[in-house]
Parts: structure tokens; sequence; C-alpha cells
């Protein structure tokens, strides 16, 4: 048995594959998903293709999010069920989210293990008390569609690969007549007791399996359907319910439920497939998932997986991996090529694809609905994704951010509120964070004239969204033009990212000829201006009687009106009118100072050490790269005299922020918004505000990249004498012209050509000198 | 206001249908819905049409069946939510078995309030501490398809209807501003702390809301949907959940959702919706239901009732009613109308309408099926039904019938068990009781030649359904010939009633030409003689060692081989051959003193005080009328020498067990099985052994009666010289020639024609002198 080793991923040579245009290029070696699953990165390490509804990976704890209604902190550790550090894996289930700063999901645990029958899960310093196992790194590979694992304690190797739809196990037993495959309906990442709400499951024959899982979580009210197909039939089974009090048992008393008994149902459910193996042989598993019946689970198997070739699938999603990787081609150290794919890679876990393969899935008002002419995706993590993920979907995939959208306006359909989503996932608006960031991710589509959703119907929905009274503060904020901080928490925050919000309105009422709504957000957008305290010269919370709040720490992230950020960040956050925004705070030149010394200035500790989203390897200065709202300050520098120190500050970012380890990233990766930083930054442009069409320039952090746009056309990037110390931009040309500008277009891209960087070692302080 | 009260509703004067057949007669009037209200006939008042899916009805205490895990005995009396002994209404809810023996149900309780809001039901010796209200009798009516009761505490007259799928509230307001309409959605029958494992409700508008609700009740996995339409705009709304810890509430804690907030979800919850009312204003409501969807509840609602015209509804439920009260037209004493077409009103509310007017339905699997070419129905109470109320509907109601047979089938493909319907409700399997007697309802209607589904897939589920081994003992049965005693509690009740259930696969099997089947079968169907213990005379316990359980009391109803029975009842069945059983027990004079002995002892209340289905009221003697095991003995003094004494018993037991009061049920009626016996033995012929075409002759108690058949042709009985004293039948012709046996056949009825009994005080102990 060949083990790969993450050293042995890491250490594979680096090859140039621009020339190599004619085949798709064999990327999927560059991406090492063990990336961000040591400390805060919240990454999972197991398979899934891209965009795909399973997501099959080990989790190594499963403890819960509340006990007694108390908040368990650990449990921010498991937002992905991984963390590198643990020595055991509890088992493998088939959905996770990547990155993400709270959680749910972790459905449909599986723990394949040999000797006597455990069902508890058994704890981490004693896996033998129950079914986990200990494992080590070495035994343990994690590619793109691919994972595997050697589970010590029970001496079977553990294979994962995955389609759309479907999970494949294949687990390696030794000789046993004690194997067993555990099935554990319980288990879940942000569990608690009682979260499982319902699951039902039947043992349709000897080697299939089907039911489903309702859970209240962070989706309130979630279903998931299941179907599992063994490859070799079980010669017994059974199952245990673990619920406290069993009140009701009705008529079904009469049978004895736990063994050989083909239905069982309740809230807390573990159930167990008894084989004998022979040394050696291997039990495959395919295991769907919808998210409207087991009929469309087993529709879903039937579709994607009709054959039991372990290898096929994992070859069928690599070849997937590899064509949505090879959407950007690049030359560039080696280091920067594995933290470049697998940035790629993350950036393209999500949204997920939420239907069956016949196109119908469950909507927000739960009854079943059918995607016409477009694929349905859920979990939207739009605080984040917003900025950076969606503009570089833009570029890279405009057809599927045209079917997010497209999703997301199907959202707003089903909704009883008529809001487009917050943070949605399966089915269900989570209400995570602030403001209605589908709007500038809708936006961001119809500025760049992407998508073929109806423009018009899409801004209704916005300018619907922006005018629900009761949402977070919005009433106040619609009539007095802020959010009180005595009415509403957060109301800075909210206060700006409203504002910006409806900037992307007015836009979009801008290009659809909509002057009222135009006029409406136009004013709207410009709320930033009534959080602007001159005198302190930060955003600063005030109260409904128009006065400042008084205690009042622009260091601190806890209570200060803020979310997950402080003053000195959240005050730079109008990216929808920077030149207006530093004008207001004191011109270029006192806030290229004011930036300056964010980068340069000490945070302590205990400004944000309450907020779970920040964390010290996050931090540079007072800039906290770990966590959203600063991201895109580095560019601000590029609106005063002094672009070079972007140039600068990027780099810098991108060296400590992105490393090719296991706790390579400075944060939780936010499904994608923080490797999406990485990939345009290390291309050399950043979207400042989406819904605009300019993207700030900055310095590549590769040599040479080729863009393969969805139009059949490409958009290069050279980097002529680019390093680690030549990362200031001497001279710039759009297909061998001269450019002087801070700013790249969204059809100088879109519409093919070339961008060659001219590096060096020191700024070119007349590159650059007028702002956009 | 005008207010029917139940003496009117009595004192309508007799009159006599036959000659109407013109247009359909007025036979509404006749039916008591109050009948069997009080004491244990565990019907419910309320508005509902002839197998409609919608029961709406008042519930006048919602106690719980189980209270920190110990069963509360109280709950029997509430199986259909009504009690006619209690002074006030809790509320009005959607879905109501009618006279079952254990219970569920008791959907979205509505109760309509005025004065302070009060969210709780209160307690029906303080109703002012809660939302219900004090009634009187004296304002309270019932008709089919009609119920209205003053609601004192809130002076609101309260008035319901419903068309199949959809309820219709119509409630008339005093002048209020604090007008409230309560939606209580933990409320239920047969209740327990947590057997709503989930809700779920959105305030579509100010006019429409949608929803459904999960339990784990008798029906193990349930979700009902809602959609649920006022009449007038609500102006403020609210609500409350009542879940003790509410552990996780995630990022909804934004909202206040407890007011105004569009959406809520959760385990216990109640809502409310507020008007201001003038003196005398009416608001209605349309509260559709679906086994689907909302979606599906609001077209059924769209479908069914388009319009707000109350009387509209009513007036074509009752047109409903009529149509189905004419297949018989009978003339008789006024007590007997009564009694009669209220039987009639009673065997055809179930099994009830299960599928949204497109035809869609969820599956025992949980996936939603199409039902093709069929009404899908549900609630079959099999133990019950196939006795009597099946037979019934092979005669009246042969296509829905045919239809519940489909249904059946359904149920019987979507089982993972492979097994037809026990005891089956709302996508469940419940199996309450014994056997499995979806065999006699199938077998009874191919032996028949009733309905057009595929006899030959049925008697394939049959014999499917009669080989589950892991099945109540059946292994033991299959290997054993009999249930033995110390493998399976009510071994000897299981015993006597596969086998029974056995000849009736043999007889189909016969009739289809399945000769290997009809071998297996018949021989299984002589397992009674396993378990007649010769020397005692009785049908008796039996050890898996061959002997006889020592312990042995043929009196007593508990724990000595018999379900809801003794066995001086139970070793009277052998419905499919009498006459063996007959020879057996010591011939024809011994079998008729038995009987004798059967209906003249005293049984102690002893002896089955512990038994919930059996009480005094429902036993003459030893007899059980009360309970179904005992159907069928009046009539086996036919296969004596002494059929005279089956007239006289039968008659005697109308009048004993069914009186026009709202006590007048000797016991549950069951589902309609208690009702039909009384129409068939009122008719004058019973169907003793289902799944014979014979049905066995007795002395009819109405004067005439014109049976409408489905074919076009009519049936006629006329009972000559027939009164309370001439009982006995001194011949019988048939079609105008003599008759001189104790059946007739199926074939006799169907073809249309005449039976005229004529009747005398004395026995013509000469006249079916012969047994058939």
């Amino acid at each position: 048995m060949r083990v790969f080793t993450l050293t042995v991923l890491l250490l594979i040579p680096c090859l140039t594959f621009a020339q190599k245009k004619s085949s798709t290029p064999d990327l999927v070696r560059y991406v090492n998903p063990m990336i961000g699953t040591a400390k805060m990165g919240h990454t999972y390490p197991g398979a899934t293709v891209p965009f795909g509804m399973v997501q099959l990976s080990p989790d190594t704890d499963t403890i819960p999010y509340e006990v007694n209604g108390k908040y368990n902190k650990d449990v921010y550790k498991y937002c992905a069920g991984y963390q590198y550090d643990d020595n055991t894996i509890v088992g493998f289930s088939h959905t996770h989210f990547s990155g993400t700063g709270h959680s749910d999901l972790g459905d449909f645990l599986i723990a394949p293990t040999t000797g006597k029958l455990q069902l508890n899960p058994g704890t981490a310093d004693k896996p033998e008390s129950g079914y986990r196992s200990a494992f080590s790194h070495k035994n343990e590979a994690a590619e793109p569609a691919y994972y595997k694992v050697k589970l010590d304690d029970h001496n079977i190797l553990a294979e994962l690969t995955a389609s759309n739809r479907v999970g494949m196990h294949q687990y390696t037993f030794p000789k046993s007549d004690e194997a067993h495959i555990i099935l554990d309906l319980m288990s879940g990442i942000y569990n608690y007791d009682g979260k499982t709400t319902w699951t039902f499951v039947r043992v349709e024959n000897d080697t299939l399996i089907t039911g489903y899982r309702q859970t209240n979580g962070w989706a309130r009210t979630r279903t998931v359907y299941f179907a599992m197909a063994f490859s070799k039939p079980f010669h017994q089974y059974g199952n245990k319910d673990y619920s406290e009090a069993q009140v009701y048992k009705g008529f079904w008393r009469k049978f004895d439920q736990t063994k050989n008994f083909p239905e069982f149902a309740g809230k807390k459910l573990r159930a167990y497939f008894d084989f004998k193996t022979e040394e050696g042989e291997k039990i495959k598993i395919k295991f769907a998932l919808s998210p409207v019946s087991t009929e469309g689970a087993l529709a879903n198997m039937k579709a994607e997986i009709p054959h039991w070739d372990f290898e096929q699938v994992k070859r069928e999603g690599q070849a997937a991996w590899n064509k949505e990787l090879s959407k950007v081609v690049v030359d560039a150290g080696k280091d920067d090529l594995v933290n470049f794919y697998t940035a790629m890679y993350h950036a393209f876990l999500g949204p997920t694809t939420y239907m069956d393969v016949d196109g119908r899935y469950r909507g927000l008002d739960m009854n079943v609905h059918q995607a016409d002419g477009f694929t349905n995706y859920t979990s939207f993590s739009l605080w984040d994704t917003y900025r950076a993920l969606h503009p570089l979907f833009n570029i890279l995939q405009p057809a599927r951010n045209n079917d997010m959208i497209k999703s997301m306006l199907a959202h707003y359909d089903q909704s009883v509120h008529k809001m487009l989503p917050v943070w949605s996932h399966y089915a269900n608006e989570n209400w995570c964070m602030i403001g209605y960031h589908s709007v500038p991710v809708i936006a961001d589509a119809v500025m760049k004239g992407n998508g073929n959703f109806d423009a018009n119907r899409a801004l209704d929905a916005c300018v619907q969204t922006a005018r629900t009274r009761y949402y977070d503060g919005l009433e106040y904020y619609m009539d007095m033009g802020y959010v009180p901080e005595d009415k509403n928490g957060s109301s800075v925050s909210k206060t700006l990212e409203y504002a910006y919000d409806d900037w992307c309105i007015a836009q979009m009422a801008g290009k659809l000829n909509r002057p009222d709504i135009y006029e409406e957000f136009s004013k709207r957008a410009e709320s930033y201006k009534n959080v602007y305290d001159a005198k302190s010269g930060f955003m600063r919370p005030k109260l409904s009687d128009g006065t400042w709040k008084q205690e009042f720490d622009p260091l601190d992230t806890h209570g200060q009106g803020f979310i997950e950020g402080n003053s000195w960040n959240y005050s730079l956050y109008v990216p929808h009118d920077p030149a207006q925004m530093i004008a207001m705070m004191g011109g270029k030149t006192r806030f290229a100072q004011h930036l300056d010394s964010l980068f340069t200035m000490e945070l302590p500790d205990k400004y944000f050490e309450n907020t779970e989203d920040i964390s010290r390897e996050g931090i540079i200065g007072n800039y906290v790269h770990g966590n959203e709202p600063s991201h895109h300050m580095p560019f601000l520098y590029n609106w005063t005299d002094q672009p070079w120190k972007t140039q600068e500050r990027t780099r810098m970012v991108l060296k400590a922020m992105y490393k090719p380890t296991v706790d390579g990233l400075g944060g939780n990766d936010d499904f994608g918004q923080m490797s999406a930083w990485y990939i345009f930054s290390a291309l050399g442009f950043y979207p400042v505000a989406p819904g605009s069409d300019q993207y700030a320039i900055t310095s590549p952090a590769i040599r040479s990249a080729t863009i393969n746009l969805e139009n059949g056309k490409t958009f290069s990037i050279e980097a002529k004498n680019q390093s680690d110390k030549n990362v200031y931009v001497q001279k710039m040309e759009l297909n061998g012209k001269p450019v002087n500008r801070t700013y790249l277009t969204h059809d100088e891209i879109i519409k093919g050509g070339k961008i060659t960087f001219y590096m060096g070692s020191k700024p070119n302080k007349k590159l650059f000198a007028i702002a956009p």
C-alpha cells in the first residue's frame, strides 16, 4: 500500500503550464486540501468535486455546540469537522462547509470498524472506548476528489471520493468475522442535544438503505435525504435509539426493532451493518444525497455512479477539478503554485449544488421546486463572498455565477420576507452577519453585463430587500440615515454596509434607467457620512438622539458599534467612494499616514480576544486580514499619491497570510473569500467595489498567468522580472500599450488580451501618480 | 340566532322515502352526529363530508396520553376529541378519527376569543383561565357537514362546515377591539410532551398562513401541511414558543419573532391573529390540508372552496351526504331511522381521502406518490372493518372499496416490510391489533368480483404479507401451526385470526387457479384446530412444547392468550368454517347451548375491567358486542338447528346496543364497524365470513328498504308485519319465490331484486331447518 504524505505532495517540482494549452494540464497535483486544516482555516480535507453537493470528509471530533444551553467555545475549531492536531477520526460524514466562521452539517457519519461492535464514538483520548479510531498523518493523503487514511484501531484503509451528489467510500478490511459499518445519524457539526429533530431509515434490502435526517441548527428547518448502497450484502444489521425517554412507542413495541428490523425512526439513532471480511477485502459504499426525497437520492446515485469503480469516480472527479483549475494557468514558484491552486480549489468549493439530477430541490417555503434552466446552488456566505469571490466568478465562472444569481432570485421568490439571501444554506435563511450582500453580487453581474437573468426583476428584488423595515435596524437607517447604536447593535458596521449595498442598487438603477430608484439609493449610499465623527477622525456609533456614543475605543472589536472589526478598520469601509472618504478623512496624505499606521501599529490581544473570527494569525499590525472587513484596505493606497504601497502591502499580505502548510491560512477561508483575495492579488488586480467595473492594480505574485475565459478568449498576465524582492510595478502595458492608471476595467479583461507588468525592487513613484 | 337542539333533531317526524326515487331524498335530517359522543362511542360531532380528509370538530379536552412516561387512563375518553359530558370546548381542530379505540390527530386547533389574549388553553374547571370557553348543549347543533356552538366565554357563535380537504369556519363576533383567532400548533389528540417534533409556519400576507406540523404518535412519522385563509385581514399577529429550553436560536435572535414576524418554527408553537370586530361581524377561515406540501394545501383550497360562501359549502356538503345516504332508502320507526342513517353516516366517515386534488400524496416511504387512476385513502382500522364495513362497501360503495384496495396495494408497494396494511393512517403503519386483515378485505372483493385491481398481484401481496416471519409470532405459526403463548402473547387470538386470513388467501388462490397457494393456505387455515382443547371445550393457549398453558380462565380477558376478548368469545372465532367448528365443539345442540350460555351468563367486571375496549355498556351476558371479536356470533345459530335464535338475538342486540342518544353506542364505533353491523343486521343479513359470497339471514329491523346499487339496479327488502315483537321470520321469498335457507348470496343482491320477509311473534322452527 502506497501512502502519499503531505511532504511528497509539497515537493512536486514546479512546471510551467502556460505552453501546454492543447490539453487540460494536471493542476490537481498542486492542490493541497490539507492547507487550512490546522488552526482556524476551517477547511476540510475530504473528497468533493467543484461546487459539489457532497463533501465527504473525516470528522476528527464532534463536540457539541452547546451543552445545557451554554456555548462550548471549543466547537469553533470544528466548523469543518477536521482539526489537524487531532489524533483520532470519528468517521466520515457527507456535508461540510469550507472555511465558514459558524457551522452546521456533518450529515450521515460513517465509521467502519472491526472487532466488538461499539455504537458510541468514544473519546479522543481513548479512541478504543468507541467506534472512532486513532490515525497518523503519515498514513493520510488528501487530493481533490480523493482522501485516504489508515484507521489504526481497526486496521482499515479508508478511501473516499465523490461525484456531485454521491459520496463513494472504499474500505479495505483485514480478515474479520466482526467487520462493521456504522451509520451515525446523531452525529453532526455544531451539534447539540436535540438538534436532530427526526430521522427515518429504511433497510430496503441487504445492500440498500434509504432515509432522511431533519435538523434544527444554523439552518433552522433542514431535511437531507439519502440513499446508501453497499457493494456487498451485510449479513445482519441493527440500530440503537439513544433518546433518553422514548415516551410513546405505540404498537411498534410488538417488534424488536433493534436487530434486523428494516424500519427505524427517532431522534437519536445509530445503525450498524455487519460483514465477514477476507484479508484485504474492499467494501464500497455509494452514499447519495437529495434535498427532495429518498427517491431523488436514489435517482442521483443511479445517474452519477451507476457502477462500483472507485478509481473511475476518483478519475472523473479529478478531471472535473483539472477542468476548473485550468481556467487560470500560472507560472510561479513552487510554493506559489501550491498556494495558487489550493486557493483556486477552495474558491470553487461553493456555493454548492442544491438540486437533484432532475432539477428538483426543496425551497425556502419547504415545498419542492423545479430549477428551470439553471443549476440551483445553496450555501451563500455573502457577507464574505460578495467582496472578491463572486467578482472572481464573474471572470472565471460567469455561467455558474449567473446560475447562483438565479438561485438567489429563486430564494427571493420563495422568501416570506421577500428578501434576497443574507446567508443561506439548504433552503434556509440563517441570517448570519449583516447587510444585504446579495445586492453587490447581483450588481456586479449586472454592471459587468454578465448573465441572462432578468435584470429589472433582480433590481426589484434588491430594492424590496433593502426596504424590509424590520430587518436589522433598517427602519432607523431608512428614516434617520444611520442605525442608532442604542436601537440596534453593530450600528456603524450596518450603516456602512447598507450604504455600500445601496450604492450598488443605484448603479444598477442608473444602468437600467430607473431614475426614481437611482435617486433614492444614491442618497442612501451617502449614509456613511452620517456616522463619520470628524473630531475623532473615525466612524463612530451615534445614538438615536443624534449625539455620538460617548464611550468609544476605536481599537476595540467588542461592543463598540462594529461587528467583527474595530473602528480603525471599519472606518475605511466606503468601497464605493474611496476618494470622497479620503477627502472626508483629511485628504490623501493624511489618509496614507492613517493607512500606514494601520499596518504598523500594534493591536493588543485584549481588543479582539472575544471576537471569534479574529485571531493573532490573521493580524498584521491593526490590519485584520483574517477577517473580511479589511480586505479592500491595502488597495486604498491607490487612491492616494502612494499606490506603490498597495503593491508592497499586498505582496506582504500574500506572504504572511497564505502559506503552503496545514496552518497556512491566516483565518477562516470563509467559503473561498480569503482564497479569492489570494487569486486576485496574486494576479495583480482586485475588485475594491464590486458593482463597479474597475479592478485596483497591485503587484502580481506570479511570473505569468493565462486566464482561459468562458467566451473562448484568453487574458494573459506577465510580470517581467517579478521576484520576492521585485514587488514594485515599474511600468505596465495593456496589449503592448503603456497604461498609467491604477485600475483595469472588466471589459479589458473579458475581451481578451495581455497585460505586462515590469517589476523592480524599488517603487516607481511617478507611475500611477494620478489616482483614479 | 336560531339554535338547533338535540331534541328538535330527534323529533323530526318519520317519513317513508321508498317512493321518492326521482330526486335524492333529504336523509341528512335523520343523522345525529351527537350519537356516540357520550361514554365510549368515540365519535365526533363536527363537520365532514363522506370519506373526507378534513374532520373539523370541537375538542372538549386535550389531556395528554402520557405524562412523564406514564399512561394517562383518562385520555381514552378523548379518542375523538369530544366528550358530551364536558362543559368546555378548547377549540376546533381539523382531523379526527371516528370511533377508534386508540388515537392520534387533532391537528391545527383553532380557538376564536375576545378580550385579553390568552395563549394557554386553560382548564376545564376554569375555562376563563385560558382561551377555551364554556358552552351549553342547548346552544349546540350537529348535522352532517355542519356544526355550531355558542362559545359563552367569548360571546362568539362558532359554525363549522367542510369540503373534502378544506374546513371552513365562520365565527360571529361581538363588537370588540380585542378579537383573536388562535392557532394552536401544540394541541392534539393523544398528545404528549414531545409528540410534535416540528412545526413550520409562514405568514404569507395579512390573510394567508401556510405551514406544517410533524408528529411522532400512533403514526410514528407524520407530517400534515396546511394553508389557512382569513376572510378579513388581521391587523397584527404573533406567536409564542413554549419549548422549555430553546437551545440554539442562531442568528434568528436578531429578530423579535414573537410579534408581526412572518416566519416561525419550533416544537411548541401557538400563534394568534388579532382583529377589531363590529357587533355580529363574521370572520371566516378556510383551512386546507395536504399530505404533500403547503402548495398542495393551497391548491386544494382553491379547487374546493374558491369563494367565501359558508352556506354554499354547507349545502354542498349536505348534498354529498344525501347522495351517499340515499344508497339505502328505508322505511322504519323514527328511532330506527335515526339509528339507521346515523349508522350510515358513521360507516361513511372513513377510510378518509389521503391525496391532494392533483392525486399526489405522501407514501409510507415518505416520498410523494401519484395516485394513478384511483382515490388514495388512509386510516384503515382493519382489525375492525374487515368484518362488516368493507363487505358493506362491496354492496354500497364498490367503487370506493376498489380504490381502498388500490390504496392498500400502494401501501404494500411502499412498505419496506412488503406487507399490506395492518392498521395504517397518514402514510404510517401503526401496527395496531393483530392479524393481516387487509387479506379478507381483498378476498371479499375478489370473491365477489368487485373491482378492477390486478387480483393476482393482490394475491401475491396477501401471500407475501402472510409469510412475513418476523411479524407478530408468524414464524412460529408457520413452523408449528400455532403461536405458542410463551413465545408471543395473545397467541390464541393470533392463531385463530391468521387461520381465517389464510382461508381467505386460499379462496382467492382457488378462484385464480393458483393451486400451490391454495394448498399451502388451505392447510394453514385449519390451524384453529391446533389451539382447541377438547377437554375444556375452549380454544386455549398452547406452549412451545406442545402442552396447554396450565393457568387458564376462559372468562378472563387479561393475559389469557387472547386480545380484547376472553376464550368464551374467541373460541367461537372460526368464521370460515362454523360447521366444522361446531362439530369439533360437540355438535349443533351442544353448541347452541353454549351460545345460549354466552348470552345469558354473567361476566363480572373483574374479567374485563383492565381491557380498555370492553365496557359494561357493550356487554350482554358474556357476549361483548362493544368489541369486534364477537360480532359474528349471534349469526352462528344459523349453523345449528335453531336459526330463529339468530333472529331473536340480533334484534335484541340492535335494541340494546344502538340507541338514538348521545350515549347510544355500546362501545367504540371503530371507524364504522359497529355501524356496519347495525346496517347489515337491520336489513336482515350479515357477512359472517368475508371472502365467502354468503350472508347469514337474520330478522330485519326495518319495514322496508331499497338499496340503490352502483350498477343502477336496486335490491329491495320488505319485512311484512315486522315490529318490535314480530322479530321471527315466518317465511322468506326472493323475487316472489320461497327461500328456505339461512343465507343470501352476493349475486342475488347485486343483480337486483327483492327479498320479502314475513315476520311473526313466534319462531317458525321449521324454516331454515337445514343449516347451510
